[in-house]
C-alpha cells in the first residue's frame, strides 16, 4: 500500500510549481515543472492537474510563484482564475492569496484542504453502516485534492474500517479519469475494485449490486445544487430510481455561497476531439445535479441533509 | 448521400460469406471473406459483424455455406447458434434454415428482414410528430440489420420526411458502435448529428434537448422486457424521469415468444480488456429494460403499446 502524499500531487519548490502530470497516468509517473503563472494556468487548462480542490491549490502556488518572480499579479490572478470556468475553487484559493501572496500561505491552504478532507472522511463513515458495495464517478482521490481525497478519501477510510468490500469505478468518458486515475489510486491502496463503462451503472443498481454512490463536486450552490463531472446527474437519477443513497463529498472551498442555485453555474464545454476526432461531437464537461436528488452532502463541518442551506 | 445496400453488409458469393468488417470502421472499409461455418461464427464472436438482425442473416448464410461445403451441419448449427448468447436472432435464423439449407433461403431471410425494417420505419413515423431532437444508442442502422436498419432506419425515414432535425449519438462504450458506426452511417446519409459521451444523455434530457429516445433490441420477451446494449436501461430510466418517450424498434426475429419475461435472457459478459487492459473490469455487454419503462415497441406489424403481449 503506497498512498500518494499531498506534495507528490502538487508543491512549490525552487522557483517552480511541480506537479504529477495526470495526463500521463497510469502509464507514466512524470513530474511537470511550471515556472510562471502562465505555465500553471496552462497545466490546469490542459488537465495536467485536475480536480476542483487540487486546481485551487495549484492556482495558489502559481500565484505565490508569480509574486516571487515579480510577475504582474493582476494578470497572474486573471490567468489562473479563468483557467477553467466550472470549479469555484480557483476563485476561492486566489481570493485567499491576495492579501498574502506567499509560498507559506499557499502551503497553509493545501494543509487546510487536507485537514478538511480528513474530517469529511470521518464524517462520511456513518453513511457506510451497511454499504459494502460503493460506486464512484470520475476521480476524487488524492490526485483530485492534493490532500486525502473527497469521495475517494471517504471510501478509503471506510475501507480501512472494514465497511467497504468493493468499489465500482466508472470509466468517466471522455478522458477516463475513473479508469486511469481512480483505478490507479485504488490499486496503490489495495482496495478491491472493478472498472465499468459509464453506462453500466444502471444495470448494477437494478441488480442490487450498488449500496451507495459517492461523488465529489466542482461547485455547490447555496441550495445544494451540485455541478460535477458529466454523468453525475444521470447517476443521481438512477440512484433515486433504485432507492440507493447518492452522496456528495466536498470541502468548503467548493461551495459557492453567493449562488442561490445551480442555474448560475457556468458549464465548461471542451473540445469535440476529446470525444471523437472524426465526427461532430458535443462535449459538456460537467452537469448539475439538483439538490432534491442528493441524499447527503458531506463537508468538513459534518453530514448535511435536505433541505440544504449553505448561504 | 450514399446509403449502404444490404449486400454491402453481408452476402454469400463464390463459396464465401462476404461481410464488411465492422471492426475496421470508420477508418477502413475492408471486406472479410469467411469460407466455413467456423469462420462465420468467429466473425460473429469477434464483432466483425454485429447487430442482432445482421448476425442472424450472417448465420443463415454461414449455414448455407456449410451445406454447400459438405460440412457437418449439426456442428455448423451448434457453432453458429452459440457464437453470441444474448441475441435470439441467431436461433431464429438457424431454425428457419434447417429444412432448406440453401443460399436461396438465406437470401429470402435477408430480404424479409429488410422488408420488415421498412415496415417498422413506416409505422414509427407517427411517433415523430413533434420530436425533432432524437437520441439513439449503439448502432441500429443498415450495418446492424443487413437491411434498412431498426431504430436508425426509423430515424432515417423520419428525417427524409422532415420530422427529425438532429440526432444525438451516444458513443456506446466500450466498443464505440455509436461514435464509429452510427456516426459513419449518419454522415453518409447526410443526417445532422452530434456524438456525445454515454453519460451526457441525462443532462441533455434535463435541458429539454431530447424529444424521443429510440433503440434497437437484442431479445424481447413475451411481456416486452427488452435486452439491448449496455446502457439502454439507464437511458430508459432517464427518459422516464424526464417524460421523454422511450421507443424500441425491432423485427419479429428479435422477439423470443417462449420467454415470459426478461429474467430468462442470458447476458453476455465480454472480456475485461475491452474496458481497460490495465485494471480489473466488469463488462456485461447488455442490460434488460423492463417493459414498464418502454413507451412503445415498433415491429413490422405496427406500433405496440403497454401492456405488451408477444406470446
Amino acid at each position: 500500500v503506497t498512498a500518494l502524499a499531498p506534495r507528490d500531487v502538487v508543491r512549490l519548490e525552487d522557483g517552480a510549481v511541480v506537479l504529477l502530470d495526470q495526463r500521463q497516468l497510469p502509464d507514466m509517473e512524470v513530474e511537470l515543472e511550471c515556472r510562471s503563472a502562465a505555465e500553471v494556468a496552462e497545466a490546469i487548462r490542459t488537465l495536467a492537474i485536475r480536480g476542483a480542490p487540487a486546481i485551487g491549490i495549484a492556482a495558489a502556488y502559481g500565484y505565490a510563484l508569480a509574486a516571487q518572480n515579480g510577475e504582474d499579479l493582476v494578470e497572474a490572478d486573471r490567468m489562473l482564475r479563468s483557467a477553467r470556468p466550472t470549479a469555484v475553487n480557483l476563485a476561492w484559493a486566489l481570493d485567499r492569496m491576495r492579501d498574502e501572496p506567499t509560498p507559506q500561505r499557499a502551503r497553509e491552504i493545501q494543509q487546510q484542504e487536507e485537514d478538511d478532507d480528513r474530517r469529511m472522511a470521518e464524517h462520511a463513515l456513518e453513511l457506510f453502516a451497511s454499504s459494502p458495495h460503493v460506486l464512484t464517478h470520475c476521480n476524487t482521490g488524492a490526485l483530485a485534492t492534493g490532500g486525502y481525497g473527497t469521495a475517494l478519501g471517504a471510501i478509503r477510510l471506510a475501507c480501512e474500517r472494514g465497511r467497504v468490500e468493493h468499489v465500482w469505478v466508472t470509466e468517466t468518458r471522455p478522458l477516463n479519469q475513473g479508469s486511469r486515475l481512480t483505478a490507479w489510486e485504488l490499486e496503490r491502496l489495495g482496495i478491491p475494485f472493478s472498472v465499468i463503462g459509464d453506462s453500466a451503472a444502471g444495470s448494477l443498481m437494478q441488480a442490487g449490486r450498488v449500496d451507495i454512490v459517492l461523488t465529489g463536486a466542482d461547485r455547490i450552490a447555496a441550495n445544494g445544487d451540485t455541478a460535477n463531472k458529466i454523468g453525475t446527474y444521470g447517476l443521481a437519477v438512477l440512484a433515486h430510481h433504485h432507492g440507493v443513497p447518492f452522496v456528495v463529498v466536498a470541502p468548503a472551498s467548493t461551495i459557492d455561497r453567493r449562488l442561490a442555485d445551480g442555474a448560475g453555474i457556468p458549464i465548461e464545454e471542451r473540445a469535440a476531439y476529446e470525444i471523437t476526432s472524426r465526427f461532430p461531437a458535443h462535449n459538456a464537461a460537467f452537469d448539475v445535479t439538483p439538490a432534491g436528488l442528493i441524499s447527503a452532502i458531506v463537508t468538513g463541518a459534518g453530514v448535511h441533509r435536505q433541505p440544504f442551506s449553505f448561504a
